[in-house]
């Protein structure tokens, strides 16, 4: 199902927006549905995504998160009833208002999120502080009627997320909550390769929460993107829809609420991060193949070296191994294919490397060769994924460096910003300063740094700061 | 999040219908949601459906089966194009008409089903017989206005399913293909222990197919199930959908196509053909816990039980274990809980298992107890769950056959199906045949045998038969 290599030349990495359309077009998603802001997960596009999904699945279940399934559609009144949330979504709802012929008594939302619709459950479920922690998590589609300008993997309409939800007796155990979200966030981007910089946003919060944390990873053409959302409810939701619990020494209390999302977007992250003129690079952990076997038959030993290519890869049967062995492309048109799919090694077996006995592999990130006895395939294989692994993860962290600016003055932001890098800078903790570098630069004042500090002077006033701001693009 | 036990009896299975919704609200589902037809799946629920569809997923991954992500909305123009999909799918179809305040272009079908959309997408995939055969699926919800009454995990608004559809060059190829997708289905039905009857149905086939195989289970209160749905579309949608591919000579044609789906409803079967009067009955692959150590501690030895069953689930982490050490409940009401969610063994540790060295096993499905020495007790688990699902599988069958009866005049099926059995029938082949006899007895005639013949005589008109019919109540 992957288009033929001869249909177009995939632009440079330079030319970012093209490149990053046209690739993800080739190996991931196909936005050809006649609907705008929907896609079609390709193969290749699903299974990544659903790989990134495991772990994250995995590290909510290690820490206690449960799995459930909520339903898509919820009921008007149940949307509005946190008055904070619905002026956020409801500009941005799909609203089913008919079933076959006949109009629905109430119309319903497509879940935009799911805290209305969950947390009226839970009103039933919690009872007393014995059902407290109370983890929940969900992985769903969401919806939203984006009226700002779609772009796949970053803003789409349909957006496929896990969603977790938690319920505490204290707000303090709500607070360390947070933390254990940020660090499951962490650990997923980690594995991921992908950089991000922790940020408590300043505007923007997710609509209904006290306090939002923010990973966010920076672009090649400068802008930063928002990766997901760590919030804390604190009772407002809870006091909204009731959830209360009988405390140790019997007294009615509200439950203190934190929630966390991830959605597709990291697939955009690992695109555009790791990616290069060729294609996709992708971490091995993840790679839906992580070696492909490339047989380079001539008439004389053909069924040779394919015997040789498929012995080889029942050898290699512990990883996700495919074998090439099509007849009707040539073994460069396969390289081509492979490379843009990101796949992290190509073997390649010719008469030479028969000869030999082994088999040549290949790097997707540096393109090194290297010659290898067969029974050391396995053992040499698991070695290079995690230098891939470790290589992958430094370049990443280089780029991502050099595209943050520590910055003194509001003329060095706007210098900063105007050429793709995200402005680091002192900051006193005032909105009115915040709002104020905002104007000056006419570009978003984000937030803070969830973790470092500086004793610089205020970019916005002068004054003692405290705080880590950054100043960037979004999309 | 299990209720507690003392909430409320369960009934006994004889009352069947009672019986069903109590057990699964307990167990598997919430229906407290405040939108008639849907659900919340809670997490054991939820986890049983998602060990059922690894099986298939992995089943149609070894068939060459690639797993991909549509749309969830579909627009109209789509859905309508195909005459007989729409005509019958138009009256439960839940219209999506506007997105935040305004009304949208052209309004959009939550999916009954994908083809539409996917075979609108499939025409920009295939090109040539190269790309032949082609085969997609996809997990998600679909979405049905049901008109008749709902019930849960039976007949819900919002359905959890995998949806299956290929695309051949021949029609001999299709043809094959539906014997592949009867293979997947029927491997996954014999790893739940659920025995079914293949039908080729008679009337009722999927809107838009030109023929459909089901596989159906027979219920306790003597409905049948239908618990998917294997369908042969032949040239009908890519027809319309223009679908076409360049022949190896260089003719144009339109591909073959078969598309097959199931839903949750194997986890009604699993509840209706294993449960008992304590509640669910578990295959060990699917079942989420296999088995819960339970310590039953006495003052003076609880740290010794506790620490004895903590080293033993250590040793039995290669399994899908709980360790129950709650300490605000007694063992008994644990036994209650475990046994309600039906888990395959209970793993007892008491003073005198402690004192011999070893644990006491008790199994789910026969209530057979077993000292075993603690070195032993990974071998005899593994070996207890063959066990286990042998005599789950044996049970099912021998329950399943009962409940169908052999007759041989109208008068016999109008007795077989008010005593709830299917009744099986010799059946010339003629749909007025098959009319007269569901007239009579004011039953459905469901179809007939995907396998079996018979040389009797047709009981609708007494001409020599060649197929073996069934008339019996359905869900």
């Amino acid at each position: 199902m992957q288009d033929r290599p001869k249909e177009k030349v995939l632009p440079p990495k330079a030319d970012f927006s093209a490149w990053y359309h046209e690739l993800i077009r080739r190996t991931l998603v196909d936005q050809r549905v006649p609907m705008t802001g929907f896609l079609v997960y390709k193969p290749l596009g699903y299974e990544l995504f659903l790989n990134c999904m495991h772990i994250l699945e995995d590290e909510l279940a290690k820490t206690g998160h449960k799995k459930c399934y909520f339903p898509t559609l919820i009921p008007e009144h149940l949307l509005k009833r946190e008055e904070h949330h619905i002026a956020g979504f409801s500009n941005e709802v799909f609203w089913v208002t008919h079933g076959g012929e006949s109009k629905l008594e109430e119309k319903a939302a497509l879940r935009p999120t799911s805290e209305t619709i969950m947390y009226e459950m839970l009103k039933l479920w919690i009872r007393s502080w014995r059902d407290l922690p109370l983890k929940i998590h969900q992985s769903c589609s969401v919806f939203r009627y984006e009226t700002k300008h779609t772009r796949p993997l970053i803003r789409d309409r349909e957006i496929l997320w896990n969603e977790a939800h938690t319920n505490h007796a204290t707000a303090k155990e709500a607070a360390a909550q947070i933390d254990v979200g940020i660090k499951i966030y962490s650990e997923l981007f980690r594995r991921l390769a992908i950089p991000v910089i922790w940020i408590d946003v300043v505007a923007g919060v997710f609509a209904g929460a006290e306090a939002a944390v923010e990973p966010y990873t920076i672009f090649p053409e400068g802008r930063v993107l928002e990766m997901g959302s760590v919030n804390n409810l604190g009772q407002r939701f809870s006091r909204v829809f009731d959830v209360k619990f009988k405390t140790e020494d019997g007294r009615d209390e509200y439950v203190y609420q934190t929630c966390y999302g991830v959605s597709e977007r990291p697939l955009a992250a690992i695109v555009a991060v790791h990616g290069d003129d060729k294609g996709l690079v992708l971490p091995p952990e993840i790679a839906p193949t992580q070696a492909v076997i490339v047989p380079i038959p001539y008439e004389a030993n053909k069924k040779k070296i394919l015997n040789g290519a498929r012995a080889l890869k029942e050898k290699l049967k512990g990883f996700r191994i495919e074998l090439d062995d099509r007849e009707q492309i040539t073994p460069g048109e396969k390289f081509y294919e492979w490379e843009m799919a990101g796949v992290p090694v190509r073997i390649e077996i010719g008469p030479k490397d028969l000869e030999k006995g082994g088999a040549t592999l290949v790097r997707r990130d540096t393109g090194k060769k290297e010659f290898v006895k067969t029974d050391k395939i396995a053992a040499r294989l698991e070695q290079m994924f995690v230098e891939i692994f470790k290589n992958m993860t430094d370049c990443a962290k280089r780029y991502h460096d050099s595209k943050i600016k520590a910055v003194k003055s509001i003329e060095d932001v706007k210098k900063a910003v105007t050429s793709d890098m995200l402005a680091q800078l002192a900051w006193c903790g005032e909105l009115e300063c915040a709002a104020k570098i905002e104007k000056a630069v006419d570009t978003p004042f984000i937030g803070k740094d969830h973790y470092q500090t500086t004793k610089g002077k205020c970019v916005g006033c002068g004054k003692p700061a405290k705080f880590l701001g950054y100043v960037g693009k979004m999309y």
